[in-house]
């Protein structure tokens, strides 16, 4: 039974990158994030792709068990990403992007769609990601993410969305631009305040920050020495988070930091090759190992209260 | 019996932030640093200061039962740097630097002072801190600091200094300029070749990073919802670093982790006010309470190994 249902782009990228580039390849946030969740849990995607989408990408999905019956295969071309990241690679630059049949998508989910109790918007319309929401029966979970665009051009619909969702996916950019303010502290509990129960803030090599109104919780990023693009980072780290907590299938604290944990780890594979092409080969004991790796970056001893005192001083 | 000795600048500066402005404030690397270190144990300051010096400035830290027989008062005027911090108070930019006494300061330690078992080089011309090294006796510890400028126009002089010390303290942006990097792993382990057993790496409202041969440590910094000037952070994060290893007494794995810890909640209070106002002002159970927020912020439950599984796909 599919307990995640992933909506978003399916997209052919081309990425240039300090470390080499690819041409049309696999791309998309949702071919990240159900990728990532199928590590976890049964997924159910949801998108458009042309005709001229390679029958063999869609195997790859099959092969993963995803239920690939919500792609939708329209006529004309697939949505064309083309961009390149600097030296730095913390912002992608934007080439050209062509819509092409994503420019009409309209997520139409069937009524064994509609009862998935896991569900992921990725990064699209406001417009749609409230359409589909309104599609939906009685999900366990809503989670979304969006893009500076839509902060931009659509912030109104936007806050509708994240007012309706239980967690909230941003980067550090988007978190300052949808606050208007520069503190990060204060954008987090900004963003609660419209209503998500958790706000998960990605901090790209820095790690994320998990908030909620009582606490805060901060993840390492897996400490990665090379990282050849980070193209659908975001995606991987949302759908992995999303189908862990689908997997553990109970929402609560811990389970919360675990995913958030999960998630990052599963986004430092995503971005040590092009396309899905490290993504879709990650096993079982590389992930724990990475998981025991960020675990053990952050075991701070305890410090004695007696060791921290005035010391007789003024 | 002063366990930290501490050399460095002791400056006035006129500092502008997007929360208001001083002039001819209390300020320099040792000043930070040997208050933040006052609060653990007993500190030595070396340094030089010109007759306009306010002799309220030195009660202030006779006050704290900081050793000030290493300040030198010679004729001149007080070092003075002037800067501001635009909106997202990440980087200080320079309107002019008056080195004026502090051009000329050779430090000259007493027979006393060499003796000193912790010693912190902060932020002055590398052969000066060479020159400091060659009079220690046999410190049990000696960590350093640096900046930019002599990145750029000492690096072997540097590059010496750094071979000979046990603990590096660098930002993000020093790393990467010294190592010609961007992947501040990376970076992180060729500073580690070098020489230092450890490398802590300051990242600002990012937090910090321990580099060892075989573990890193990560901390977050204590999450400030507003900032008003972080000059001197790093130097209050270096001092109290050092401070806190003297009062511990032994340097182990765990002492150097219950360091940073230290240090980076120590360096919360320096940047919630301009000069050393709130620095000053920090007691016991404030720090604790920091010190366990931190500590609560990177609580990760276990993942059991069975959430992880490959779920049987290929």
């Amino acid at each position: 039974m599919t307990k995640a249902l992933i909506v978003g782009s399916v997209a052919l990228d081309s990425v240039e990158t300090p470390h080499g580039s690819v041409a049309s390849a696999l791309g998309g946030s949702a071919s990240y994030a159900s990728v990532a969740a199928s590590y976890f849990t049964d997924v159910g995607m949801v998108g458009v792709v042309g005709q001229d989408f390679d029958p063999a990408h869609i195997a790859k999905f099959r092969g993963r068990s995803i239920n690939m019956d919500g792609l939708q295969i329209v006529e004309g071309k697939t949505f064309h990403w083309s961009g390149y990241y600097q030296r730095e690679m913390n912002q992608a630059h934007t080439n050209t992007t062509e819509l092409n049949v994503f420019a009409d998508f309209r997520p139409k989910l069937t009524d064994a769609q509609r009862e998935i109790p896991f569900l992921f918007l990725a990064n699209i319309h406001p417009a749609l990601q409230l359409d589909v929401l309104n599609q939906m029966k009685r999900p366990k979970l809503v989670a979304i993410d969006t893009m500076n665009f839509w902060i931009e051009g659509q912030k109104q619909l936007l806050t509708e969305v994240i007012k309706r969702c239980d967690i909230l996916l941003v980067n550090e950019g988007e978190s300052r631009q949808y606050c208007e303010k520069v503190n990060l502290i204060e954008c987090g509990r900004e963003l609660l305040n419209l209503g998500p129960k958790t706000v998960v803030m990605k901090k790209g090599e820095h790690g994320a920050v998990l908030f909620q109104k009582d606490r805060m919780i901060f993840f390492p990023a897996f400490p990665l020495a090379q990282l050849k693009d980070p193209t659908g980072a975001g995606d991987t780290f949302a759908g992995a988070l999303v189908g862990y907590l689908a997997r553990l299938g109970e929402i609560n604290d811990d389970n919360l930091v675990r995913a958030v944990h999960v998630g990052t780890c599963m986004a430092s594979f995503a971005v040590e090759d092009f396309s899905l092409d490290r993504l879709l080969t990650v096993n079982k004991d590389e992930l724990i190992s990475r998981v025991n790796t960020v675990r053990s970056m952050v075991q701070l001893p305890e410090i004695a209260h007696s060791s921290v005192e005035d010391h007789g001083r003024s």
